[in-house]
C-alpha cells in the first residue's frame, strides 16, 4: 500500500486530541500529516505546522480556505482530521465532504440530528469515507466482543449494565483547564456536557458490541457540583428492539475514576465483562458459570480482532494502539477505493456517529418531561 | 454476660437461612438455641429438633403454640429467630411481639407496609428489641463506612451507584431448587422475587451507610427469563432528599455472579467502594484522587467498627461472621434489657425493615404506571 | 453423631489462637468445652474458665494434672486443644498422649526433629487421632486443589512459587505486643520465628496441595530489622522428588501484607493459583493457556472439597470455617472410632508435622552452612 | 529539534522486535528510518527496505558495510538500532561504535563480560551515546518508582522480590516459532536461555527502581521441558551491598502467565508493588500499613516521570509507549549533543547492559559450581 497524506482541523497547541490522533496514526506509518487549519489564531496554525515540519503553504488560516485548496491540489490530502470541539464539528465536516474529501471525525459527531442526518446524506451522495473516531472501539477485546456476540455465542441478550465515570470535574472552581472550560459551556458544546462526551461513548460501545438497537431511552440528566450549568452526572434507562433493558451511568463527579468505561452484557448462554482500562482483557462467562479470562495475544481471541494486535500478549497495548486501529481500517479503505480495489469497512462511520447524536436529543428530551421514556 | 436462650420458627431440614443463623450465632456463644417450631411438619420439626439437641418439650407443632408456651415457661427464650419464607413473617413476628418475646426476623420484614407499620407499632408498645438480619450491614467494613461518612469524612454525597446481581436463576426450567421455588411463586414470595430479595438489602446498605433517606423512586422491572411470573431484573433511579441520585440495579439472571452486592458513593470530598464478596476490604478515594484500600483489622478502620473483628487482618471473616456481628449487637442489648442496664442499639431494626417494605412497595407503584417518579 | 467433648491447654487472657479454635469447633457445634488448663497462673485459669462456662473442677492448674484428671473421669474429655506457645507443644501433646487421649495441636508441631518422631510414635503406639492444625488447609479450594493435582489433572508438577509474606514485624520497637514478643524469644520460639511460624504453613500447603516429596533444600536466612536476635525474612530453594524445584518465601517485614499465604503450581498441562487472603476463589489455567476462575460454591469444585462448603456462593467462608473444616473432619473420625465405626482420615496428622519440623531443621542447617543443599 | 534519523541492523520480515523499535520512534515522530541492514539475505533486506519506503541505496548488504556507508556520508544516520539475535548484538554494536554512529541495541546487550567491557570502553573513547533498550524501564511508574526510591521515601531497602514468569515455551514440541527457536539454540542464544531473555531485565529492573548493588548471588538453574538444552526456569538468591536480600524468578514454563514482570521492593518506611503488565498504576504501601493505589496521569506520580505521559489518566499506554518513552530521552540527548547542547541521560546506558551480562554470568558460573553464592 501507498502511504496516504492527511490534513488536520484543530489540534493547535495544548491540544490533547489533536496529538493524540497524530500519534495514534504515526503508529503504523501508514498516512503522512501535510497540511492543517490547526488554529482559528494564523500564528498559532503556523507555530504548530511548522513543529510538524508542515509545508508553511499547507497551513491555512480558515478550514473553508483548506478545503478548497486541498481539494484543487494535484497531491491534495486523502482525507481531514477534525479535531475541534463538538460545535464545529458539522461546518467542518461539512466543508471537506462538499470539496470531495474524506473525513475523520472525532465523536459526538456535532449537535442536532438534522446535521447528523445532513452530513449522513452528504457522504453518501458524495461517496466518501466517514470514520467517527469512537476510539474505544478500536481496542482487539472489544472488537472479539462484537464478533463473539454476533456470532451468537451469548444467545439473545437480556440486560446490559454499561458507565463511564471520571472524577476530573468533581472540584468547584477547580481543575479541568482548557478542556474543563469549553465542555463546560453551553456554546462551545452544544447545551449538553457530560452526556456528549462520554454518554455517546457508553451508546456508541453497547451497539458497536451487541447490535442491540434502543428502542427508547428514559434519563435523568444532573448537576451535582454547585454552579454548574451542564449535566455532569447522567442516568438511562434503555429499552432494546427485543426486549432487552440496560442502565447507562455517565459521570464526571466520580473522585477515583480516571476514564472508566465498562461494559457488562449478560445473554441467555453467558455474559461478557470489559472494561477499557484494562482493555488487554476480557472476561467471558459461560452458561454453566465457568469464568473466562483471555488476552489479547493469546488464544481465544476472534481472529478478526486478534489480526489488529500489533505485540505478543502481555506486552501492553493500550489508548494510541486503539485509535490507532480504527486508523489502519480506515486508511486501508481509503487507499483502497483510491486504488478502485474492493474493500470492507471495520470503523464507526458517520451513521454510528448520527445514532450518538439521536439517543443524546432523546436523553436530553426524557430529562426535560422529568424522565420519561422517549422513542429514539 | 449470661447466656442467652432463643428459640427459631422455621429452619427444618433443607433450610438454609435457619442453619446459617444457628452457626453465626454459635460463633461467639452468646446465646443456646433451646426452643423451636423448625417446620409445618410436627414430625419434620421433632427430628431437628432432636438433631440439634433441644427438649422434645420445646420441639413445637405451630408457632402460635410456641408463643405461648414459652411466655409462659419461667425460664422461656429471650429471643426467636424467624427464618421462614418472607410471607409468614408478619404473623409470626406478630404471634412472639405479642407473647412479650424480642424478636429477629429475617429481611424482608414482611410484604405489605400496613403489616410493617403494625409490627413497628407493636414493638413499640410492647417495648421488645427487634433485629432484621440484613447480614451485610454486620461486616466490620461495613460499619466502618457508616461511621466515616456519618462524620462527614466524604462531605456532601452526591451519587451512590449501588448493585446487587446473582445468576442462579438465569436458566429456563433449571436450577433454583427449592430457594428459587419459593421465591418466584407469587403465593410464597408477596408477589415480587428479586427487588424484594435483593432490592431491600441494597436499599439498606446504602442507607445504612450513607444516611440519605430517599425521596421518590423510579423502577423498571423486568422478567427476563421466558415464563417467569415475577421480576427477575430491576433498574430503580432514586432521588434522595437534599439533591442526591443514585441507580439500584438488581439481577437474578446475570450469569458469573454469585451473590455480588456492591455499593459505591460518590461525594464531594471524596469516594468509596465497597464490594461484599471481597468485605474485608473498603477503597476510601480522597478528594485530589489518592486511592487508598483499607483491610479489616488493620489501621486506618473506624474504632467502633473494628472493635466488631475476632480475626487478625488476613485472617479472613466472612458472611457467618457478619450475620454474628449482627446477633452479637442485637444479644448484648437483650441482655442488658434483660439485666435493667442501659445499652446502644448497632443493628437493622423494624424501622429498617420497614424502610424496606416502602422501598419494594414504591417500586411496584412505579414500575405498574409506566416508571414514572413515586415518592415514598 | 452424639456431640462430643473436649479440653484446651492454653488459649487464656489474650490468646488469639485459643479463642479463634473455640469459635471455629462452635460453628458446628460437634464438640463442647468442658476442660481447661488456659494458663499458667491458675488464677487467669480459672477466671477464663468461668467466662467459658467450665467447671471449675475441670479448671486445671497444669496440663498434668489434666490429662490424669481427665483420663481417670468416665465422662473425659474425647480430645484436648494444644494452643500454647511451640516450645511446649511437645511435653503437653506427650502427656495427653500418654493419657490415652487424642490431640490437636497447633503448628508447629514441635521444637525438633526428635521430638516429632516421639510423637509419631507414641501416637501410632497408643492408637489415637492427631490433628496439626495447619488452618489454611481446610479451605475448600485448597482441599479442591489437592483432589485436582491428585487426579492428574496438571500433570507432571514443574515448579512451585510459594510465599506467606507479613508485615507486623516491621518495626524496631513496635508492634507485635504479646504475640510478636514470644515468637521473637529464641527461649518461647525455639530458636527460629518466621520460619518456624510461616515456612511450615508454605512447606505443608504445598505438600498436601501437589503431593511432592522435598529432596533437599537450600535457605537463606535473615534478621532484617536491626537488633532482631531470630529470622524474620527467609528465602528457600527447594528440590523435590522427581525433578521438580522451587521457591519459598517467607517474612515479618513486608510491610503492605496481611497474612499473605500464596502457592501457585506449574505443571506440564497447566497451573494453579491460589492466596489464602482471597481463598472462595482458585485460579486455574488449562495447558492452552485458558484462564479459569472458579468459586466455592460453584461448579468446578471436586466434590470432596465442595462437600465442606456450609454457605452458597458468594456467602463468604473464611479462616474460622477452614479449621471448623479440619475440626469436622478430626471430630468426626475420633467419634467414629469411639463407637467404633470405620473413618477416613483428611486433615494433617502428626506425620504432617514432622514434616514441618523436619524441613525448619533442614533450613536452619543450610544457612548456618552458608546456604548449602541440605537433604531432608 | 530538527527530526534525527536513524538505521537498524535486523528486524526484516517475521522480526517483532525490530517492528517494535520502529513504532515506538514513530510515536513521537522524532526520528525518520533512512537506512538499514534488516536480514543476512540481500534480498530480504530490499524487501523490508522497500516496505519501509528506504532508499535502496541505503538498504545494506551487510552491518559493516553499512556502518562505513553512512559514516562516510555527509547526511549519515543519526544512530543506528541494533535488533539482531543476540549472538550478533555484539560485533554490530562494535562496527557502529567504531565507525563513530551512535547506538541503541536491544537487550541483552552481549554474550560475554569482555564483550561488554570492550563495548563501554569503545563507547567512552569514542564520546558516543549508547541506550540499552530495557524497555519496562520506560514505563512512567517505573521512573517514577526509581526517583521516589532515590529520594529515600522507602527509607533502607530490606528485601526485594521480583519475577518474570512466561509460559510460552512450556510445550515440547510445540509453540516459540521462529522466537523460540533461536532463543533455545545454544548457538544463537550464547548459552543462556530464560535468564539471559528474562532475568537480566529482571535484575535491570530491580536495580534501576532501588539503586541497589548486587554483592553476590546465588542461582539454580534448570531445564523443566524435556529435551530442552538451555534453561528454561530459574530462581536466583541475591545478597546485595548494605545487606538487603532479594529473590529472583524467571520462566518460560509457567503457562497462565504471558509477560508477566514484577517487582516488589521492602524497605523499613513501606513497600512498592509494580506489575508491568499493569504498569498503568503503582501501588505504594506507607510504614503504617496504608495501601494507596497511583496513576500515570493522576497526582502522586514525581513530575520527572509524569512529564513522559502522553495521554490522560485512564487513556492507557503500554508498551510501545515505554518504548518510545526509552527514545525520547536517547533522541534528545543525541540531538543535544550533535548541536553541542548539555543533555542529562535518563535511559539505560552501555554500563547497565554490562551489569546484566555480569549477573547472567555470575549466575551461571553459581549454577555449575551446585549453587554456591558468586560474587559479582
Amino acid at each position: 500500500m501507498k502511504k496516504l497524506t492527511y490534513g488536520m482541523v484543530g489540534g493547535g497547541p495544548g491540544s490533547f486530541i489533536g496529538d493524540a490522533h497524530r500519534k495514534s496514526i504515526n503508529i503504523d506509518g501508514m498516512a503522512t500529516l501535510v497540511a492543517g487549519c490547526f488554529s482559528r489564531t494564523p500564528e498559532k496554525c503556523r507555530q504548530t505546522g511548522a513543529e510538524l515540519g508542515i509545508d508553511p503553504d499547507r497551513c491555512y488560516a480558515s478550514f473553508e480556505e483548506m478545503a478548497k485548496a486541498e481539494a484543487a491540489r494535484p497531491d491534495g490530502i486523502d482525507f481531514v482530521v477534525v479535531v475541534t470541539p463538538n460545535v464545529s464539528h458539522y461546518p467542518v465536516c461539512k466543508a471537506f465532504l462538499e470539496a470531495g474529501i474524506n473525513v475523520s471525525c472525532d465523536k459526538p459527531l456535532c449537535l442536532t440530528v438534522e446535521e447528523g442526518e445532513a452530513l449522513v446524506k452528504l457522504a453518501k451522495e458524495k461517496n466518501l469515507l466517514f470514520l467517527v473516531t469512537y476510539t474505544y472501539m478500536g481496542h482487539v477485546t472489544a472488537k472479539h466482543i462484537r464478533k463473539f456476540i454476533a456470532d451468537g455465542k451469548l444467545g439473545k441478550i437480556r440486560t446490559v449494565q454499561a458507565e463511564y465515570p471520571q472524577g476530573w470535574l468533581a472540584y468547584e472552581g477547580e481543575w479541568g483547564g482548557k478542556q474543563g472550560e469549553w465542555r463546560c459551556d453551553p456554546k462551545q458544546s452544544g447545551g449538553v456536557n457530560c452526556l456528549g462526551d462520554l454518554g455517546t461513548h457508553v451508546e456508541n460501545a453497547v451497539s458497536r458490541m451487541t447490535g442491540l438497537k434502543i428502542k427508547r431511552v428514559l434519563a435523568r440528566m444532573d448537576k451535582l457540583v454547585p454552579g454548574r450549568v451542564l449535566d455532569d452526572n447522567d442516568m438511562v434507562l434503555v429499552e432494546y428492539e427485543g426486549g432487552a433493558v440496560g442502565t447507562y451511568w455517565t459521570s464526571q463527579v466520580a473522585i477515583g475514576h480516571d476514564n472508566d468505561l465498562r461494559v457488562r452484557i449478560y445473554g441467555e448462554n453467558g455474559s461478557i465483562l470489559w472494561k477499557q482500562e484494562e482493555c488487554e482483557k476480557v472476561i467471558m462467562i459461560s452458561r454453566d458459570g465457568t469464568i473466562v479470562e483471555r488476552h489479547r495475544g493469546n488464544g481465544g481471541i476472534e481472529d478478526c480482532a486478534a489480526a489488529y494486535g500489533r505485540l505478543p500478549s502481555g506486552h501492553t497495548e493500550g489508548w494510541l494502539e486503539s485509535m490507532g486501529n480504527l486508523y489502519k481500517s480506515f486508511i486501508t479503505c481509503v487507499a483502497a477505493k483510491k486504488e478502485g480495489k474492493p474493500y470492507e469497512i471495520d470503523y464507526p462511520t458517520v451513521e454510528d456517529g448520527l445514532e450518538g447524536v439521536k439517543f443524546v436529543h432523546a436523553c436530553l428530551k426524557s430529562n426535560e418531561q422529568g424522565s420519561v421514556w422517549v422513542d429514539l
